[in-house]
């Protein structure tokens, strides 16, 4: 089973944290698409092996789920492993936990396989169906609840615009995946972080957003602490705009 | 000479890079406090250390000068050790490295101590003067120029006006030193980068922003390829503000 899973350590330094001394949410989410990429390259389907495919792999959700941050200048490891693959799709989970192997946490993404020109999806079954067989872990436990559901946000007002900058750029030139979580995790103020901690957040990744891009976000409380989020970008009074990604935060 | 040094390592993955695949710059800064914070601590003047005294370590200034920045999926290290130590005022100085030994850029930082209650600079060589002595390494190469003079700007409008947000605040809510340097980085474009890359990066840090603060930006060109920039709070067309911190940035 060992080889199923592929391990990152970490440490919760002074700078890394938020002002509640613990682990920065942005550097958590880093940590975990960086140990995603980890684990494939290991196994020979990292960017750089798909790149010579002229494939790409693509973020479609991320849901993490923390019982604990990891405190300020505290190691935490985070294992992952895939759980299942799909024709168009597989199924990526993470356990974060500290040196006593303690769980702080788990995380759950999916992923697709695109063609680089065509930007089209690929089957995953036919391109990596055989091979994946033997890293498929369904049998470890990631004890967090499935991705919601996450429908779109009617009769919503924008109550934060921003405008795509050069340190929100991933290495592709999108919009980074975890700057959306940062700047969704902004439209909540000091002093609601002071009373609560963020129990749950999840995204869907519905299309790309570039350099200079408007993009507007929108929150409804959909019950106490729980919020869905959507991101449009080119948002006006008189349309809609587009949909970039959509999501809940939830707090205890 | 070995003792004075210590090192940390890193990798600079998929999703730690910039758009240019290179690491970001940002997380290279945190990554040099980090180091800071870490050789302080491992040598019993780290911040847990300070604070059993009511003390607090104060960032003055940083200067980061990079040859080259380290690569998409390649290692790098970070030594750091101290220069100096006068009444006021500490050098560190860092070496960013490759696993080869080959130097990819270095830094040098400037840091006081405050007593926490009275917020007023302490007499370093006092308490540590005698203790500072054996880790002092003069002697150690850092081959970049020296910290700026800095003068401030006069007769500009600011370029950019921001609200400091939670994921600004470091882990004493403060605004984050390094955050300071990603908003400025963000006033330039991304065509800007595609054509040049930043060869050096200092800031001086005049006073403290919180949560909720207004902040502008100021640029001004002192020469082709060199920018002055101000970060002011509470500007308005009728007063100048205060200022937070004052920089320089070239690019190459």
């Amino acid at each position: 089973m060992a080889n199923k899973i592929e391990t990152l350590h970490f440490r919760s330094d002074a700078f890394s944290c938020d002002f509640k001394r613990e682990l920065s949410y942005d550097i958590l989410g880093r940590d975990i698409l960086n140990c995603a990429e980890n684990h494939a390259s290991k196994r020979g389907f990292g960017f750089s092996d798909l790149l010579k495919a002229n494939h790409s792999w693509v973020l479609s959700r991320l849901s993490i789920e923390m019982k604990v941050m990891p405190p300020i200048y505290s190691n935490y490891h985070i294992d992952t492993w895939i759980e299942s693959v799909y024709r168009m799709f597989t199924n990526r989970n993470f356990c974060i936990k500290n040196d006593a192997g303690e769980v702080y946490g788990y995380a759950r993404s999916i992923w697709a396989m695109i063609d680089n020109t065509t930007r089209q999806p690929l089957d995953l079954m036919s391109i990596y169906g055989e091979e994946f067989q033997q890293w498929l872990g369904p049998e470890i436990p990631c004890e967090m609840e499935p991705h919601s559901r996450l429908r779109p946000l009617v009769d919503v007002e924008p109550v934060s615009t921003i405008e795509a900058k050069y340190s929100d750029l991933d290495c592709n030139g999108h919009f980074n995946s975890i700057k959306y979580i940062s700047h969704i995790l902004d439209l909540f103020s000091k002093d609601f972080y002071t009373e609560h901690r963020i129990r749950r957040a999840e995204l869907a990744y519905v299309a790309e957003a570039y350099y200079g891009d408007e993009l507007s976000f929108f929150v409804k409380e959909q019950e106490p602490l729980l919020y869905q989020v959507e991101i449009r970008k080119h948002f006006s009074r008189d349309g809609k705009g587009e949909t970039i990604a959509r999501g809940l935060v939830g707090f205890v």
